[in-house]
């Protein structure tokens, strides 16, 4: 059973992993990720290589865990969390843990091995991302969890273990540390503004207009003004709702459009760069009680894009205080220029 | 000039470091950091290679920048932050930034383009990290710095670009973030408890015996209970205080023992990682009124390494919530069988 263990000192939750790699000589350099379609568990006729599957888009009548999938749902076969049991939080002398409990699943994306994510045909998109909100809408109704987090890993360097075109979601029993601020940060905003700050940001952008790397009617993509990272791009939605499942299916189109034409101005400016992106949504909504009794109104959902373009040194990881060697204004010009 | 800008959600200053690599071509694979002596600029004979010398413990009376040295400090090449100008604080539409004022030094920790930290003498070692503390001194005096942090990349992975043996200096404007939060979480223990929370949790690892990983008469390392990196270890002077700059002598040869025995158990037993350590002391004392009023008590500085052995995967990044696959009491013990 994996653990969640709390630093004493600034409240993080980390999760301790005990059923995956664990002796020094475990830590193998990571495959290239240029695995092939022989053997891969995520290609069409392997089905019965992953665990059972919870959730697909099937285009006719097909029985689960058999071909006819175009977008399939998994169990991660290494979860990092454990979906079975109960929390059993306790104190170990000064500290604090919990059971690892959660869901960990992977959003196999298409069929197709080789396509990545951006070379999708927009219609077929909307699937996978409708599939998001399926599976987002799902887990909130287990009360277990306070947030549910959805990302994907593109290339080896982002963490990627497997080349097949797939996302990851994992639902967790505590809000993540970096959302829990975004939260609090969000909240303390709207308090002393009466707005939302991301409604802000938005309507900012638009106005100065040189940080904009894509637009259409219904989402913008920008390189954030304080990116922590070269070609750090953000994508939100124009109208304000906390939630990502409260997207419809207009917007879906419009989402999957801006989702494909950013990743695809990013890979093709950067010759293919691996990069990881995390959906940001409010956390579980029986939680909204007290504390984020105004979520509706300050939070807004979004993605965030993070090529994997440089390498984090010791001063970013220890102290959160990053350097970027690129002007957000060059990298959104560059990327506005990149044709696709 | 570089510039930091303010994350207006979460308050996280970022370091736009204008005068580095700019364009997408720009961002070539770091070298493998098996450079030779040969043109490297650290190296004796080179000296006319770095920018003038701002601090050297030398053997003799010889000059600045000439051979005679031991340990040498000198001005990064290319700086993320500049040390001439005012601060010019101004906001941007909604956003805030300001003038990237700081130092950024270089620590050039041996005159033997090989020797590894943890293969240096004890003695020779402690005027590597005397030298920390002269910087730190000295620094301090400078009131348009709040934080002054030291760190080590070790390995081209670890985000090192030079081989020789070098530690790096950042004053900067700002307190980094991870450091604030730190402090915010020991003073929030400290109100509530009466107690410094690093002093507790060295008495409570002490207790358990479970997590050291190597103790003298004033240091101990541990891996801590929350790692969030297998093998992640704290290095913390047994002696409350809350400035790196307060050591003494006899203390400063026990740290440059701990810290050999520490990193020379970490790479013997990961045959070689990269790693970046830091360290962790107080702000800059003309800060410390009101907010900063306890902190004599409250905070206890500290060294924490992070060895690089599993890539970062997007959820980590984006969301400050870690995986870490191996159990901190298995790392410890696997530290301490460790012989050196």
């Amino acid at each position: 059973m994996p653990e969640l263990r709390k630093d004493p000192i600034v409240n993080r939750w980390v999760i301790i992993a005990t059923e995956r790699a664990k002796r020094p000589t475990d830590f193998v350099a990571p495959d290239n990720g240029q695995d092939s379609p022989k053997g891969c568990p995520f290609c069409p006729g392997n089905e019965s290589k992953t665990p059972p599957e919870i959730y697909a888009v099937r285009t006719d009548s097909t029985r689960p865990d058999t071909e006819g999938w175009t977008v399939r749902v998994v169990p991660n076969k290494f979860p990092a969390l454990r979906i079975e049991g109960d929390m059993e939080k306790f104190g170990v002398g000064i500290y604090d843990r919990m059971n690892g409990i959660g869901a960990h699943e992977v959003i196999i994306e298409t069929t197709d091995h080789f396509e990545k994510i951006e070379m999708q045909r927009v219609d077929a998109l909307v699937n996978v991302f409708a599939t998001y909100k399926v599976r987002l809408a799902d887990l909130k109704q287990d009360e277990r969890f306070r947030y549910i987090l959805i990302f994907k890993n593109e290339g080896a360097t982002a963490g990627a273990t497997l080349a097949h075109p797939h996302s990851q979601l994992i639902a967790t029993p505590v809000t993540p540390k970096r959302i829990r601020e975004e939260l609090v940060g969000a909240q303390a905003y709207f308090e002393y503004k009466d707005r939302c700050i991301f409604c802000d940001i938005i309507r900012e952008e638009l106005r100065q207009k040189d940080r904009i790397v894509y637009e259409n009617n219904s989402f913008v993509s920008f390189c954030p003004f304080a990116s922590r990272f070269p070609f750090e791009i953000w994508t939100m939605p124009k109208r304000h709702h906390p939630d990502y499942d409260s997207i419809g299916r207009d917007e879906l189109f419009a989402f999957a459009d801006a989702m494909k034409v950013t990743l695809a101005k990013l890979t093709t400016a950067l010759g293919g760069t691996h990069y990881n992106y995390i959906l940001h949504t409010g956390p579980v909504r029986w939680r909204r009680r007290g504390y984020w009794a105004t979520l509706e109104h300050d939070f807004h959902w979004h993605v965030e894009i993070i090529p994997r373009v440089t390498n984090t040194a010791g001063f970013e990881w220890g102290t959160g205080f990053y350097i970027n060697p690129t002007v957000p204004e060059e990298a959104a010009r560059f990327l506005q220029e990149t044709q696709v």
